[in-house]
């Protein structure tokens, strides 16, 4: 990996090939990543259904030149305990419909939406995002799930939840189909003649006609080829049928690592997937979660953190890990080992997860109250503590040593949250020439650096008149 | 009827039983409700995927008093002739999207966006306008339809689409579904009480556990119980099926009627059916659709509408005509009569505007074009072409006589259509006083004069504890 050059800052390096930035999400639980988030003494808990707290953060998020605001998503209330239900929070907006609502407050800002392949039609799904791609003038993304609950499930006409293979297996064609219809009007179809009574040219319009496993849908697209070409597209699963589906489709990938070694391997394990697809490595942005817990100083940090344990009640912190793990923990003592868990084939959740906080708690032999205490802040993902230079610290030392191409930023409540990365550790990144001072493009691919794809499933002029049969 | 009080304002009826006022709806086929808008000089075609664009209608429609805008939608390109792809408007932002983005620049205006039964989940829809009706303070409408063509089943893994009776009962049941999703949460079921760790009162929340035949959802809802307490429910069906299902479920009917008999007819019928349900003539709001064309002069006017005639190209005008009868009319020749025509029963798309065109060509023993030349506006709804005095006329005869509660006003082109009625039309009405000078409340449903229903689906307290089994 290449050092960065500590005092060169975005303008100075040449237009043509900037030096290399680190990426940034703001990954917005409401009111706050931490499972108690709500009941921190700044946290504006009452603001979660309330859109002026969400336009808000999002102005907030934009002033900090993030690239996006990422919205994760879930069918059901989290139903494991009746305490559950009552100790955290399970109402808040949708977020697509919220990203939508954000789309004309903001300007720059991409807009990350989480839905699932699971329980949607692809036809569906291309069609909102391509509407939210021109509505924001070409920055929306996809964060693509496939839902791994019974109680979503149910939901949704299912007892159970469907098995995870099968659930991967309809993602890889759902994704497939949404980039087909993306891709069903040519970038220049739209020709607005009014003279000549052409509104588009057919002949840059065509049907799909995609018939699989899972789907039969013809196409083509009710809305014009997006902006971005196709919205950009996330993912987030981590096992082998995750990175694989990441490797072949994803531009970004949320991911969730503890340790740097975990991060570089995994790092280097889904790049070097990507030359069997004919793609770079840097057609792929790795972004690992990070939850910061920002202090003047480096007490101020810990006492915040210490706030945050107090603050969990019992029951919500082993609901949340129950879930995180797919492994219903109620019955067992509280301050006693994990029980023995299931093997990992078993699990039928988040199987990286599973693994990583199994390896956690047996590593440093963790109690289940230690377990979720660690947890509860970053749900799996990297905790970082301490002042905003030492959280910059972290940062690069990621970024810099093929670990990340940027972070999902976890604020532990909001707004403060991400007021104080915004004012405290984006300068400090920029100062260090890791971070831009303005927004290098228009539209969300613009700035992560990626391409925007030309199309690929056209089909040939002689199917274009089928779509009139 | 009572006669109206030509100079009664709004403001000077007491506050506790104003006068009864026009209900209005901007009905925003873009950019316009003629086949041939987007020709229209003035018409802004390129307007049709740019957000700008529906800003500023969405805020001249606020500007107007407008109860709300209405958005129709479809899951398909016209298809039925390769001209229709070339010569008609196939490309628009999914409604839902779009109304989430207004939302956050307008104010006051309600916002009522189409979703279909027949290719939706119930959880999905009730909770992404139960997020519509928070994000805009409870201005959310969704109006119910059950979707009619072949070329949508094709889109979502069907060769033909659901037959007409079927299509009804999935929707009895989902309207069902939905609205006991939105009375999952009891209004006061959020505490956000920080000090005892309960940010929700569990007793307060209830799964619902429907099971039924198209249908399987055990929720509650992730979202609380709406602004609203249920987003406004419109209908636009008039089919037996149809108007049984708005007389128990809708709150608005936006249907389509040539002449003031026929209004009346079905004004007085669908009124007639409420009382079985426990319902008042005025929890339901008829309101037809109108086709404004507005000159200065009646002369001005018609010249409008001769130039609206020679824009449509002719495969454009039998297209839409085909679609609205549903039946393929390619190939039999364009000035010669209808051909014979299937009987009602064996038509499996709009049934009731396949009877209202039928018995329009017989009356006047149109030729095919000249049927598509009259519909091509209107496309079926009440076409009214005069002064700003003469529409006035023709909307307060039918609000007077038993025909209507208000209109849904379909601008021929946008963004002037619109302009001309809010500039012209609103002033006229607002002298008669028959429609508002400022908005009456903050909701949809305030504005409208529909009441808030109370929460109607709640499970026994026993019931609740099976959330969290």
């Amino acid at each position: 990996m290449s050092q960065t050059n500590l005092n060169q800052s975005n303008a100075s390096s040449s237009p043509s090939e900037p030096s290399r930035q680190i990426r940034l999400g703001a990954f917005m639980m409401i009111p706050g990543h931490h499972v108690a988030a709500w009941r921190h003494p700044e946290a504006q808990a009452t603001g979660v259904l309330d859109f002026n707290f969400y336009k808000k953060l999002a102005q907030t998020a934009e002033r900090g030149k993030f690239d996006m605001v990422f919205l994760a998503d879930g069918y059901a209330v989290a139903e494991r305990f009746p305490e559950a239900l009552e100790q955290t929070v399970n109402v808040r907006p949708e977020p697509f419909t919220l990203l939508s609502a954000l789309s004309s407050v903001t300007e720059r800002i991409g807009l990350a939406g989480t839905v699932s392949t699971t329980y949607n039609e692809p036809f569906h799904v291309a069609r909102k995002f391509a509407s939210l791609d021109y509505l924001s003038g070409g920055r929306a993304a996809w964060n693509v799930v496939t839902s791994g609950s019974d109680a979503e499930a149910r939901n949704f006409n299912l007892d159970k939840h469907v098995q995870h293979d099968l659930r991967y297996e309809r993602a890889e064609e759902f994704v497939d189909v949404v980039a087909k219809l993306w891709d069903s009007w040519d970038d220049d179809a739209l020709l607005y003649d009014k003279a000549s009574a052409r509104f588009a040219d057919r002949s840059k319009v065509q049907a799909i006609d995609h018939k699989g496993k899972f789907f039969s849908v013809r196409g083509p697209l009710n809305v014009a080829r997006p902006i971005q070409g196709h919205p950009v597209v996330i993912q987030a699963g981590a096992s082998e049928p995750g990175k694989e589906l990441a490797a072949r489709t994803a531009e970004v990938i949320f991911t969730a690592w503890q340790t740097l070694e975990e991060a570089q391997k995994f790092y280097a394990d889904v790049k070097g997937r990507l030359a069997r697809y004919g793609r770079t490595p840097d057609q792929l942005k790795i972004m690992p979660g990070v939850f910061p817990i920002i202090g003047r100083t480096e007490e101020e940090a810990l006492e915040k953190k210490a706030l945050f344990e107090q603050l969990i009640p019992e029951q919500a912190g082993v609901a949340l890990l129950s879930g995180l793990i797919s492994f219903d923990l109620s019955g067992y003592p509280v301050d006693g080992p994990l029980p023995e868990l299931p093997q990992l084939s078993q699990i039928n959740g988040g199987k990286s997860r599973f693994q990583l906080l199994k390896d956690l708690a047996d590593r440093e032999q963790l109690t289940i109250r230690q377990l979720y205490q660690r947890i509860a802040g970053a749900r799996g993902h990297r905790e970082i503590v301490g002042t905003p230079s030492q959280i910059a610290d972290q940062l690069q030392e990621w970024f810099e040593n093929g670990a990340a191409d940027g972070f999902n930023i976890m604020p532990p409540y909001l707004p403060g949250g991400l007021d104080e990365f915004v004012d405290l550790v984006v300068p400090e990144l920029q100062r260090r020439g890791l971070f831009r001072q303005e927004y290098d493009g228009s539209t969300l691919r613009e700035n992560l650096g990626l391409q925007r794809p030309a199309r690929q499933h056209a089909s040939t002029p002689a199917e274009a008149v089928r779509v009139a049969e």
